[in-house]
């Protein structure tokens, strides 16, 4: 428990620096608010500038890193991500999706903006993801993660999570939602960090492996976090599952089952890693940060 | 004036053709209704096989051939540009954008299967083109396509379309509009049919010039149908422009000077045309067809 204290401070350092990092590039990445159109950049930036713990740029990173890659493409990867992901935040407050006035403490963006741009920033942040990706040369990298995020990755999990609002769902159905909402894009940004790195298709599908236990994990928590924490300390709405009811894993086995998945799924994340010849130490931060965080 | 119909008539069976063939293409490339998540991979697919010209797919086959492309990697491309195509007039037609019911004679995606699923099934759309865009492998295509898209394309034409509507506009601000939101997309499908074939720089700025050129007729044209013809024949509501105080050439220029700017512009890309020495009959019959075309 101590170690693992500890090494939720290791990402927690990590996140940081990345976070830090990223500020500047995607000050480079994205269009200036004075250049036409303007209010479509403004929103853009609104967004991606509203804070996060910028998990998915670090998870590429990462896994570039540990797999030896060099040079400066990892950098469109890690912004790419990080839009993707917010891209897919905006379209999902809107009021015909879920409804949301608040993300990261601060006023979503068709509260800010109206929905119409709302509409487009999101459009807008996934077309430019995927032009940064291009700049990376590697197609194959934007294939998987093109599929990790249309209907049978991201966008099938959203759609399916609003669909079963309300209803009755068993546990497979919520790890369906919860694999394709949430562990897809995980999955995704360590695949592509490591495909940059080229690293050879054992370790992909080690890696891939990895990432689909944490998303997972990644999820179960949030779905406690939604419960146990608030509004203040999430910058969202605590609660908003139960009001909506959504398809939760405490909603279907209990808050301490659910416990008890979250750290299931952390320890087979770790076996998953020990099978890697490489220095997993920074993923294994990463793991530990995913199931203590409490935000 | 004879030889413009019969070219006409030539790029109608063109059309003809290309579209018969993207129906099957179309139905390989699309998930299955019977997948998960079928609600939404049937929107997606009533969207696609709503009709329409096939315009965009066959501005892709037409530049590839004339430059002598090889392979079948043209119909990934195909397939995608009419997915961008689809995925913005899904997003245009949303209440919060242009809220229109109709869309070639069919209720819009969003009448039909609800906001939610429309704004999803839109980004399935886009992510699925750019999917099909990377197994082409050709990772500068996906760059230069997703500009064409982005805030600098596509989108900051839509935005700048509805921020504009109710206001005095310059003939500058409704070219700026008319360019990106039409003419990038159309300018992009004959810039990728040309890359995939190998085409050189020269040949590529060519195409651009003359893919900008049909582009902006086109919208032209499309100004003076909104006008002139019947909310039947247009498959749309007819003085949908009007009615919102869409910027548009008649309302700045009036309807004969606006036919007059069609005509001159058609004349320029078949000047452009002549400056290249390829077989370039196909390109003419589809330049021809824009500019006589009553639907």
């Amino acid at each position: 428990m101590q170690k693992t204290k500890e090494q939720a401070e290791t990402a927690h350092q990590y996140l940081e620096d990345i976070s830090k990092k990223m500020e500047s590039v995607f000050d480079r990445h994205l269009p200036p608010e004075t250049e036409i159109p303007q209010n479509l950049h403004k929103a853009m930036r609104y967004s991606m500038f509203a804070g996060g713990k910028r998990l998915r740029p670090a998870l590429v990173t990462a896994a570039f890193d540990m797999f030896g890659g060099k040079g400066d493409s990892v950098w469109y990867a890690a912004s790419a991500l990080e839009m993707f992901h917010t891209f897919s935040l905006i379209h999902d407050d809107l009021p015909c999706i879920d409804n949301d006035d608040f993300r990261r403490g601060k006023p979503t963006a068709h509260k800010q903006f109206g929905e119409g741009t709302a509409v487009l920033a999101g459009d807008a942040l996934c077309i430019l993801a995927f032009e940064l990706m291009a700049k990376t040369g590697n197609a194959k990298a934007i294939e998987i993660l093109a599929r990790h995020l249309g209907t049978y990755g991201m966008i099938g999990g959203e759609i399916t999570d609003i669909e079963s609002e309300g209803k009755t769902v068993t546990i497979e159905m919520v790890d369906y939602i919860h694999y394709h909402k949430t562990a897809a894009l995980i999955e995704a940004s360590l695949i592509v960090g490591a495909r940059l790195a080229g690293a050879n298709e054992t370790d992909l599908s080690v890696i891939q492996k990895f990432g689909r236990t944490i998303g997972l994990a990644f999820q179960v928590v949030d779905d406690i976090l939604d419960i146990i924490s608030t509004t203040e300390a999430l910058g969202k709405d605590a609660g908003s599952d139960i009001e909506k009811k959504k398809a939760t894993y405490p909603s279907v086995i209990g808050l301490e089952a659910s416990r008890e998945k979250a750290q299931a799924l952390y320890r087979e994340s770790i076996q998953v890693l020990d099978t890697l010849p490489q220095n997993t130490d920074i993923l294994r931060a990463i793991a530990a940060f995913i199931i203590t965080r409490v935000n």
